[in-house]
């Protein structure tokens, strides 16, 4: 099954990628734009059918290695396939 | 309005980044884990009322600077407000 995760910075956590991209923006003239937040996105395929088992090895990864949950949050989409 | 830019490595492109993760997962014991993939997400406010403009606003901010069009693929996502 392929998974999608989506890991951002926690609400508060002051994101300097972010600010870098609008300020970079606005002095491209797109004037328009506030509230710039950088996250990951992760897409893995893992070899496992029961939905429920999925999402909880899943977490253990997230909790593990793909983020740092101290100052980011996570969010497991299982991408339904065709 | 909130727009999520979803930037991912084009197919067929190296992921090493994707490759080094899924190493590192294999190895604290995540046997099931294949093909990890690693993209961009970004979150941006945008005061633009009309989604047709504001669409091609931000793809021209992929374009000119969110996303590197030669190895990457952008997907404009807009935010429905509540």
């Amino acid at each position: 099954m392929q998974v999608v995760v989506n890991i951002s910075l926690k609400e508060g956590v002051l994101d300097p990628q972010g600010r870098a991209i609008e300020h970079s923006l606005r002095g491209l003239g797109f004037q328009e734009v506030s509230e710039v937040r950088v996250g990951k996105q992760i897409t893995l395929d893992i070899d496992e059918s029961d939905p429920a088992r999925l999402r909880q090895r899943v977490a253990r990864m997230c909790e593990t290695l793909l983020s740092n949950t101290v100052i980011e949050d996570y969010v497991i989409d299982i991408v339904e396939q065709e």
